[in-house]
């Protein structure tokens, strides 16, 4: 993991065949298996080829295994390799770029968190659209019991995170730098809280500092933890673009959540679905319907309430304004925030339930998450006419 | 054109088989041909097939053929009917809900102006972003050659007419009622102007007014005018999406302008992407590439401009700001307007056009259409971080 940069397909081929002991003892005496040299000596120009064995050669002589496994153990991380236990064998996909191994530091199980789980991608010079979105998505993932996977960086991916957090879900954070390294630095106290409840994961040994080239190396790793990455905000220009390359060559589901065309920070997702590369994706129903298992996890067709919100009567509306669209709340602390009697509340409930408006969960009663909670407007749908008849378009429109 | 309303595919079948003199005879004198009848009463419960037949006789009986020429010549419209040099003969493909004529009130030719025409449609309840973008595919499309075709309705409909007639442009209104009611009775100034360039159809007679369902066997003749129909705002109910499925119905292109997923007026749309029913379309130019002809209207590449605004010098920044974005002014007014000397205009242009900030047209210098018309914020990619290099994402990502 020191000898090689995070990547390496070369060094992938040599620990694949000859074992990591062997290859580390080849490198350290200089004495590469002749075969091996031969025929990589095929795929690359000689001096190309001779100047990484020698980077090889001059970064294990300086590298010192046990002060990093010391270093990692004392930050309180973890190194998990190939047939561990923990070890996410998805990544076994991503063939001689697999990485060696990983840091992990954090509560969660790395290969238990992201069985189910989604990648949830974008600028991070999102704009306030763009945070919304991907903290809602990081929340409506998180409830439906899917993984958030990220790269823990300003905007998008800090705003997933921190929405798979208010769920009270574990997350995954994969960095281009040490587990021990804080990049951003601003998000200290955001990885703090991320690897109480979830796990922050890096290919990096301890101390490594993030490169360019780290993070577009790293962004593999995020596809190829997760069954799907949704790209929720990404300039023409996007390290997030990078991702949902890797998601599509790894052959997993690419979702891409529109937005105004007026916004450059939209632009690389209408590209990505003008291209018929990424489905579009308008919530976290949307994209768990995409990666989801045929059947069992089919979004809701989108319908407004059945009832108009201004046909409620007065006591009803009033129950309605105070149940909570997060969590949940019981009857009786409903009643009272309402100001209704507890058995007009009852009754309320019951019909707000059968109009679509509310839901019962384990917590108790809220309001219903589809479409109402991320579509402001869909009162106003409710209050249309009823559905236009749709004509047979072909040869026969109904006579009036 | 009065026995049966519009759309009535078995008036169709009567007209086609049997001419339209002898079909009218045959109603007048109420002897239908034995063999037609008994042909439709397999179509149609002879109940229904009863009431129909008795719809036409009596509609017939009570309609005043010359007086509604009459009308229609005295409001300056003219009657086209199949096989007249104007008539468009795409329309032949709606089989037979053909119209049985048109009623066409305008200075352009119908059928010359459809030849290269793309409907734009969507939401009477549109949003200042739906307006605003509708009103620029109105100008986009027209500034190529396109023809606006659309419902003359509020909203969308109004913004791209108005978006053709500001581009000097031809523009075809397709009406659910006659072409002598103004209905809305608001858009009578709009009508007006795009009488003088274009011109304003309907296959109802004049005099009728509009119902629901006229407006929805309208629609089908919006996407059969037009080579394809771009939906620029639609709520998950309404009618432009029932355009949207005739223009799939007569296999026309079909595109959707994404929006902000948080806007009701926008789900209509995302839903056609959703569904891969509609291709994501972001500017004018998206649409033309998909409905013109193969590698004669390719869209561009989005691309930033090569060379960064900040890095240009203080006069070549002055005169950038002294080209207009709309229609072209000369070297010597941009010099004027610019406060720079002709000669340093002149050499600022030649750089200004190389570096991909304007372009030279037959009405002088502008600022080049695409992307910046459209995308406020191109500025601001261009000041990004040079293209990052995207490494091949299978197995061999670059080396640091």
């Amino acid at each position: 993991m020191r000898a090689a940069d995070v990547g390496d397909t070369v060094m992938g081929r040599l620990v694949a065949e000859y074992g990591a002991p062997r290859a580390v003892e080849a490198i350290r005496t200089r004495a590469l298996p002749p075969e091996f040299v031969a025929r990589e000596a095929e795929q690359e120009r000689p001096q190309d080829l001779t100047s990484r064995l020698n980077a090889w050669y001059a970064r294990l002589a300086a590298a010192d295994p046990v002060a990093d496994v010391e270093a990692g153990l004392r930050s309180g991380a973890r190194l998990i390799i190939p047939g561990d236990p923990e070890w996410p064998t998805q990544l076994d996909q991503l063939g001689r770029s697999r990485p060696l191994g990983l840091w992990a530091h954090g509560n969660a199980d790395l290969r238990f968190s992201c069985l189910q789980s989604v990648a949830v991608v974008g600028a991070r010079a999102a704009t306030a659209y763009g945070a919304h979105l991907a903290a809602e998505f990081g929340v409506g993932l998180s409830e439906s019991g899917w993984t958030v996977v990220s790269g823990g960086a300003f905007g998008v991916d800090g705003a997933a995170h921190r929405g798979a957090l208010a769920a009270g879900a574990p997350t995954v954070v994969v960095l281009a730098c040490g587990v021990d390294v804080c990049y951003p630095t601003a998000h200290e106290p955001l990885f703090t809280a991320i690897r109480e409840k979830g796990v922050v994961v890096s290919e990096c040994p301890p101390g490594v500092h993030p490169t360019r080239a780290r993070f577009l190396i790293r962004n593999r790793l995020i596809a190829a933890l997760s069954r799907g990455t949704v790209v929720v905000e990404a300039a023409l220009r996007s390290g997030a673009l990078n991702t949902a390359t890797h998601a599509l060559a790894l052959n997993r589901h690419l979702g891409a959540v529109p937005g105004p065309v007026t916004s450059a920070m939209s632009a690389g997702c209408h590209k990505l679905l003008r291209e018929r590369k990424a489905v579009c994706i308008t919530t976290p129903e949307d994209m768990i319907d995409l990666v989801g298992v045929i059947g069992d996890d089919l979004a809701p067709q989108l319908r407004a309430p059945v009832v108009a919100r201004d046909k409620l009567n007065e006591p009803t509306k009033r129950v309605l304004d105070a149940v909570p669209s997060r969590g949940g709340a019981g009857p009786a602390s409903i009643a009272v925030a309402a100001g209704v009697a507890l058995d007009k509340t009852l009754s309320a409930l019951g019909g707000l339930a059968a109009a679509g408006y509310i839901e019962r969960t384990p917590d108790g009663w809220r309001l219903r998450r589809q479409p109402s909670a991320y579509r402001k407007a869909s009162e106003s749908v409710a209050l249309d006419p009823p559905p236009t008849p749709e004509p047979d378009p072909t040869d026969a429109p109904p006579p009036p």
